[in-house]
């Protein structure tokens, strides 16, 4: 019994766009001057569906070899994507984005499935006359709520004009910056990129922002910058003030260490990012919070397998960000609202562009994003926009993105290893 | 933000309905000469979605309370569905299907939950054109593979004419009764209930079963009836001959002592029934292989997340099976369909029913379903049908499944307390 598809793919189309990025500091380095995107145009029926993916080009070829093998699968058949992904892929491809650790086929197979399901599901949508998150279960809630981003951050990208964020490099630039953030935004909640300053620093910034935003939960993530032991030191100096502390140290043993004895939940988004991480790291209890992330988890309906997961194991759900344009931010917006545990709220670099590839953006009402109710993700591509991204793209010269390499490029000396401190 | 449904629940009919029934032995028992199941009807927009469910008083008094709460919902919204229920339904009632132990509130709301997601996820099939299987990811296979499912029984019930089917109390009765179920249907598996007789004469069955179809897997159920001590002699009895020993024994503690010298991966429906249940025995290895069932996981999405932790935690998925209907048999053949590691043979009571409520009753070709492709699930009711079979729940006079006291009237020093070996 051969059933023919009632909806299949007739083309898809893969456009690496960038943009403007401001000198945000990472753990392994500093954005550069410019961030990279693919974004995904699945066309089908005389309807066209979104996704957006990473775009570092090994990310772009292995995705464009997908893209060829995808016409005649039926937009419903998110599970014979993931064969023809199989099929199609073949190899690991690293990624620099996620901190996602040691490549692997399963972590390259998911950020391909991902970049394609969310245009399908978009598409799937659209057919219906159906939000996405009716897809995923119905929205369990109508608005979600994200956190502000905080970076430490030059004042501009070395040679140029000062930003319109300014510099951020102490406690008191921290807390003008949330400030600045939260009087654009509304946003509820503040999470404080680390692993920059020493921990003494990062800690005085901590407690900067709570003396300046009393009721506010604060999470604080330096991506595996410190040892066990002075992560225990961090988790000790900031109990009763972080809602959670994120991957404070490397690997699941460390973070068990650390968990064992740490006054708040750890998160993560680096010492669990695939399923197979899952078991030995809920064994060990070594985190209390996962940061879900549809990029490279493998998509939505991944994340909420994962959120059941969660449920299950009575483990934390958030949810992860890089830099990203409109597309993503409605489909962490869909996802968010159709997952009754994922109760934190969710990070987002989205404040911090200047530019998108979306007709109408969406917007930030007291902090949270109201979750789209027209067919789809709700958003649809600016051609224009997206050609001049496009050229962009082109002209910036950057093709893998590389902080650690930006950064020694101003700091000759800079060592981007981890553990630091 | 409050978005108007875009199509509301308008009315929810239950009919509870009593079908003739052998008298199949089990653990605890044996069928009485009816079995009950209540038939779900939720209308919407001029369409009917289809559910089926447990018929027993208790559940049918709390789906009625539940019915009355969900005119208004969208039916997209599963996830307000279980908000709706919980609101609703309000304490836990025991359920003597699944042999699931103590009852509880989240076991009492999942049955309730699930007796309703079919038929929303039935409706939203109709009302876009396109078979539940899409709504669950698209199907990864076109024909859904059942095993034959044996049972001790009498030649018929006590005081009738033999039945069509005859006795099978020995290894020869037994090896009768698959040629038959297999001459029909064309099963590639086989499944004896087991737990009757004394193990002794159960492994006579199983071999007698391996020398008649040395081609087939064959599993074993005898329902917890044994001590782990027995249950491991059995094990080592049946080694190399059975797929799976599926609740050999009470517990996950028991199982797990069981499971760690078994030369064969140990199945549940009984200590594993619910997500609360299963990081303990995950984390103790007490079971290979979970029998997915939607009527009391919570539904079709809570039975596909089942499988997602189950594949995450390298353990196998197959599917259990009561007395059901045609309704079910379409639901968990969408839902198996769907699942891309739902890969054994499911089990099904189905081949002893002699009437359904559906106008063209779902049937086997070679052993397997063919996945419906057409809207929804792909089964209409028949109104006369349904009508004669709730008259006969109206005179059969059996409100409530009682195994046990049902062989207690034909064997009055009856004791069905395992385990009992
Ligand atoms: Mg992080
Ligand atoms: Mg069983």
């Amino acid at each position: 019994m051969t059933v023919k598809p009632l909806l299949p793919i007739d083309d898809v189309v893969l456009t690496p766009v960038a943009f403007r990025d401001p000198p945000l500091m990472t753990a392994v380095g500093v954005h550069e001057p410019w961030a990279l995107r693919t974004v995904v145009e699945v066309r089908a029926g005389g309807l066209t569906g979104l996704g957006e993916t990473y775009g570092d080009l090994p990310h772009l070829t292995a995705l464009r070899t997908v893209a060829a093998a995808l016409p005649g699968l039926d937009v419903f058949d998110t599970n014979g994507l993931a064969a023809r992904v199989t099929a199609a892929s073949g190899g690991d491809r690293p990624d620099r984005h996620g901190l996602t650790g040691a490549s692997s086929v399963d972590k390259t197979r998911a950020r391909l499935v991902a970049a394609f399901e969310t245009a399908l599901l978009d598409l799937q949508g659209r057919a219906l006359g159906r939000p996405v998150s009716d897809l995923l279960g119905g929205r369990v809630r109508d608005r979600v709520p994200f956190s502000a981003y905080l970076f430490y951050k030059w004042a501009g990208h070395p040679g140029a004009e000062p930003d319109e964020w300014g510099a951020a490099l102490d406690p008191d630039g921290i807390v003008a910056q949330a400030r600045e953030l939260i009087a654009r935004h509304g946003f509820d909640s503040i999470k404080l990129k680390g692993g920059i300053m020493p921990p003494d620093e990062e800690i005085a910034a901590v407690k900067a922002l709570r003396a300046a935003f009393p009721d506010l939960p604060l999470r604080l993530d330096p991506n595996t910058a410190w040892t066990p032991t002075t992560a225990i030191r961090v988790a000790e100096a900031t109990a009763g003030i972080l809602e959670y502390l994120e991957d404070p140290t490397p690997g699941i043993d460390g973070m068990a260490e650390v968990a064992a004895v740490a006054g708040m939940p750890l998160a993560t988004n680096m010492c669990v990012v695939g399923f197979a991480d899952l078991a030995e790291a809920f064994a060990k209890r070594a985190v209390g919070v996962v940061l879900a992330d549809h990029h490279y988890w493998g998509g939505l309906r991944a994340c909420a397998d994962l959120a059941a997961i969660c449920r299950t194991w009575d483990v934390g759900v958030s949810m992860h960000s890089n830099s990203h344009l409109g597309i993503s931010l409605a489909a962490m917006t869909h996802l968010a609202s159709a997952v009754p545990n994922l109760t934190y709220d969710a990070d987002t670099h989205y404040p911090w562009l200047t530019t998108d590839v979306v007709a109408e953006p969406p917007s930030f009402l007291d902090g949270a994003v109201p979750v789209p109710t027209g067919p789809g993700l709700g958003v649809v591509l600016d051609p224009d926009r997206l050609a001049r991204m496009h050229e962009d793209y082109l002209r910036c010269g950057i093709r893998e993105r590389d902080d650690s390499g930006y950064m020694r490029s101003v700091v000759p000396s800079y060592d981007p290893a981890l553990p630091r401190w």
